[in-house]
């Protein structure tokens, strides 16, 4: 594969990185979205890139990038492929688990053992699925059951797991590696699109979990902190909705500039000169561009709740959940609706499989419907009138 | 396949055959959507039914449908399978091209022959494509070239052509049987929807055209009556459209009620009971009926119109096409906003391949490229402001 | 007043009265919206028109129009003066609610005595305002308390009352006589827009109600034929939505037409060439056609439903209550977005207070908080999704 | 006046000032919105607030406050009072023509005098408008004619003024002090909103203008700098439109929570509660807060490149100019949409004049027509499609 650009991580700024990754995934998108299934060369070439290690901070050996940084990266590569980035940003959501859940020595065994063993980490943890069942045992406890959706498992090295104790109706998460006794990843993940994302369901048959393993034991009232994951794991959707917005855009700009035939009763020689084309660029631009404004603001006060650490109050937690959520409404809408609306500007000849731009759409209607956008709005309509914050739970 | 309803097209009115023929389509249209290619079997189903001879008037031996029937038909049968609806649909849009270009010899050697030898037609007229071209010779004209996007040319035993004079400047149509030498239809048609179309590139390589058969001489000014035909298409693709977005509303409808689970912040138990999903159900169903009454009604005025014959005035055939421009662009809308936001109301589980609820999307999006939505709203603002009527072109 | 068209009420069909009743009160529409108050002379001009009579049927002396007819007149009215119109679509509403819930002899007085003594009926019923307290006397009931939102009350001569009877926890419906010792309809209704709908507050001190008076006894069960009256009640609403967005559309067409100036960039020397403005006005017609569509569409379903009289079933009338709900949401997006989006067609020179165009949106937006627009689309959907019909009440 | 909060500009920062005067200034909107004119007491007000000298540089004695903190006391303004925080706007506008215009000497004179006179500048500059005649003579020019749309005019002390040479073909730009020999301001500005804006007509009669009041000489060829000018007046219409959205959005919510009832078939008890009123406020805010943010993101870059000075590229300029036409056009829709779909959530009796919120619609709706969005949008796509620039002009 000659064409395929060399990467020199050591060179090169996070965003260099990433966009390099990013020219190198769009080289087989196309092909891989219609083919579908596991890419384990293109997971081969994320950990080559560096960028597993960009959030890990640097007193554990890693990048020390700060959130707006990483949501960058992960919008680049969402520009080009939006299921691999999607496994990309989940890796970094188990890594900030980590980080929010466990303790200093369990910091340093994760995150430190990233850096050495390039694990790739993969999500179980789905607080609403209670088909994973933790008993106690002598050591820690026993897994048993399944989780479906799991993000990136397929070709992990860790998973984060959730699992429910039915006894003491509570939960608990902890960190299994893909690859212990009674662990099985299904490819059964089968939507049209986000193809490649690896969110089979996962099997349990008597796994081992360890107490050092656990993150968070059963029946933690979670800290302010601790509910920042569902914000880091919101705030990833959200840039991955806008790069499939700003990809979709690109490509039908291209494509309009570059192949489109202008309309015969519009009097011009050029689709790009016809005005009601230039209108509708306009129009889409202005879907794109707020909810990238959002989503980068967004992750400023991420960060900045991140670095408080403990001492993050639930009132600043719910500040940065508005954000979030605000940011998340524009991006479902921009993804959406950008990707279907685009064909009217490429036209007829636009639809041909080859080309693939449907992809776009398929991307983002499968992924937006991780939680539905009518309870954000909700939320911030009762924040507006009430003064509410949203309530934390895995969705908010 | 003992799964398949018995259709007795004697002992059913049109309505009645095409939901017949509507559900026995449905049996495979998932699978077919997926497989792509030829559907040889369906398309024998669709000769089985009946309805081919819908439009040809009794004295030719056909049922003499009026078109507001025929067009209730399309839409059921859109509604369960928008690629073969439409195959359905031109083959009646070349039987009018005999009716509204032909002589009276004409009428009875192609009409009969239709109900005598069961004919399927497929399209090959399209006047912005100029590829093919005419030449004079004795007898007749030969004809070399290619015409790109042949809706229903493959499977097909008559085609309606255009042909292009260069040295006349000037368009003749007429029709050649498929199966006469030199023709060869390709199964290039690779777009993401509308899979079954059978829409390849035909070409011609000296095949012969008789002067008989010659249905419009070239530099024929064409009548009202003529200019019909824009209009009979214009509105095969409004109820495809509409087909597409109430089958679209049908299936998501009742996935809702079946399979859907409630948001776990709703409150509710049923997924059917939630406000926003209710709300959502109640704005889409105003995409969906507003464009079905007004297809209705525009198949009415051009019904009226096509029995005015040569009588038909421009101001009258005008205002037919406003109507149908009306209806289109509501058509349009509801079909690509229904076929994409019902997502939202079915829920991230419905995005599976088995199920094939995407096709909606894909069909609509690459059907309704056939010509600029933007180009009938400013035709029809031109008549709000200006009073004129649309200009008799290949798509108004 | 040289200027005003004389009526001949007796040589004009219904339709052509209702024109020209029209383009009279068009001559002072813009003044009056400014002065607002009661506008006396109009309230004679529609008395004079004879379209007081329309819908008493002919039996009684009047002139037995059916439902699409009479709504169709309100319609041209409102695209003048939605403000008389609504007291002119609620006279009708009131003798509507005689024939509904009266005995033949209550019809043979009121409905006769309005062709003899030329009464003019204002609305004093709305089952939610139970400030009305009824008591029951000899011979009757005794009137106290009061009634907001009285549509046309200030200049009739009959109101229809429902009154609340506390310790039966039950509601009856009568004729008071307007000038009846004890009712006084106060002028303080104060809205931004239909200001001249003489809307007040009536107060009745110990007023009297005979027996005979008594259009619905109290705890009396609404049968499916008397909970139309809220259905002809909705569907005058969405004929004067369609009417103020239809004359929000040509107001505005023929200033483009006739006043505006092209903008510097457009490169055009008309306003009405933009492309922009035409395609605009293409946009805004597509809101304002369907809902007439529709509006009609549901006229016909509820004049079948009123002529079935008392075998109508509850299943009969929830169809019509379906499709006055679509037409109704039709019809009220319609008045609001042409009334509000208009003046991008106009421009900046078009704001004049001398011009009045701004009464469009300030009467649609008034007219159209009648009952939110929300829960018909929750009515819609749960129809769609449940087959339930929609509740009778005095809204749905 | 007791109620009237005392200001006390030394002791506040421009923000708090800004509050301060949009909470007085809000005591009396309803009321001076009802009766039009001239608001002079309310325009002294403003004086005495001290933010005329906001944007004047600290070297010629004002605050020297950067632009997005001048834009942010004017959205404020807005909010209370759109028209006279246009009067505000426009005479920061003036101070900035004289600045991006004028010679060293005129900077000097012109801000120098303003605060020294406490001078309130008026609008007299349209490009587009060339009835106001310039011609030379000895000394300078004679200014003949008139200007329409004059912001602020009246009550001002100096008008910067453009004028037509037409045998030079060629717009000067100037200052006129509003007193002088032959000007007069015309009451004649009549609009339904925006009513105090004092615009209304100035008249010249053999006006003198000293070449020394000569900001841009006939002929000049505008520098980057000097069409900055116009993006500091879009920018403020941006604001203001912003400033209109919140402030509508503010008033709908205050009414919602303590005034609206819930609907009767909501099952709620309080209109805050209903779920669809909450999701309209969500809604709702996802125009404002994006109008907002990039209102401020816009603010940054034109304030980097006012401050580059002559130093100011072409490009950069455009950039700014882009960056602000999108602010525009989300500002434009903001204003538009929450002004008048705010009814929908505070209900029927919300609509009394004596509340006055129609005022933010009606202000909205006048003011956005100043150009037209489309043309925005136009710009917008043309740059995204084909990488050009927005060409200076008094609107881009």
């Amino acid at each position: 594969m000659s064409f395929v650009i060399p990467l020199n991580p050591q060179a090169a700024s996070a965003e260099t990185m990433a966009d390099r990754l990013a020219l190198r995934l769009a080289t087989t998108a196309v092909a891989r979205d219609q083919a579908g299934g596991h890419a384990a060369e293109e997971r081969q070439w994320i950990r080559d890139s560096g960028l597993l290690s960009l959030t890990i901070p640097a007193a554990h050996g890693g990048q020390g990038a700060d959130w707006p940084t990483f949501y960058r990266t992960l919008r680049r590569l969402a520009e080009a492929d939006s299921a691999l980035a999607h496994v990309y940003g989940f890796h970094h959501l188990q890594l900030a688990s980590v980080q929010l859940y466990g303790s200093p020595e369990q910091h340093a065994r994760y995150l430190r053992g990233t850096i050495e063993h390039g694990w790739f980490w993969g999500n179980a943890l789905n607080p609403l699925d209670k088909r994973l069942v933790a008993t106690e045992v002598d050591g820690g406890y026993r897994l048993d059951g399944l989780k479906g959706f799991a993000s990136g498992a397929l070709g992990s090295d860790q998973l984060v797991v959730s699992a429910w104790l039915p006894d003491r109706e509570a939960l608990l998460v902890g960190v299994v590696p893909t690859g212990r006794d009674g662990v099985a990843v299904q490819g059964d993940w089968d939507a049209f699109g986000q193809r490649q994302t690896d969110s089979g369901t996962v099997t349990f048959d008597q796994v081992a979990l360890a107490h050092a393993e656990v993150l968070q034991a059963p029946g933690t009232v979670p800290t302010p902190q601790a509910t920042l994951r569902s914000q880091l794991a919101q705030l990833i959707l959200v840039n991955l909705y806008t790069g499939i917005a700003r990809g979709a855009f690109d490509a039908a700009r291209r494509y309009t500039v570059e192949e489109s035939r202008p309309w015969f009763a519009s009097g011009v020689s050029r689709a790009a000169d016809d005005p009601f084309v230039q209108h509708r660029y306009g129009d889409l631009w202005l879907k794109v561009r707020p909810a990238i404004v959002l989503a980068d603001d967004a992750a400023q006060r991420l960060d900045q709740a991140f670095r408080r650490g403990a001492a993050l109050t639930a009132a600043d937690r719910g500040e940065v959940a508005l954000a979030v959520a605000e940011a998340k409404v524009l991006a479902h809408r921009a993804a959406i609706e950008v990707s279907s609306q685009l064909f009217e500007l490429t036209g007829a000849r636009s639809t041909s499989t080859r080309l693939g731009l449907d992809r776009f759409w398929r991307n983002a209607r499968v992924h937006t419907l991780h939680d539905p956008v009518d309870y954000k709005l909700r939320t911030l309509g009762r924040h507006a009138l009430l003064g509410e914050l949203p309530e934390p739970t895995a969705y908010s």
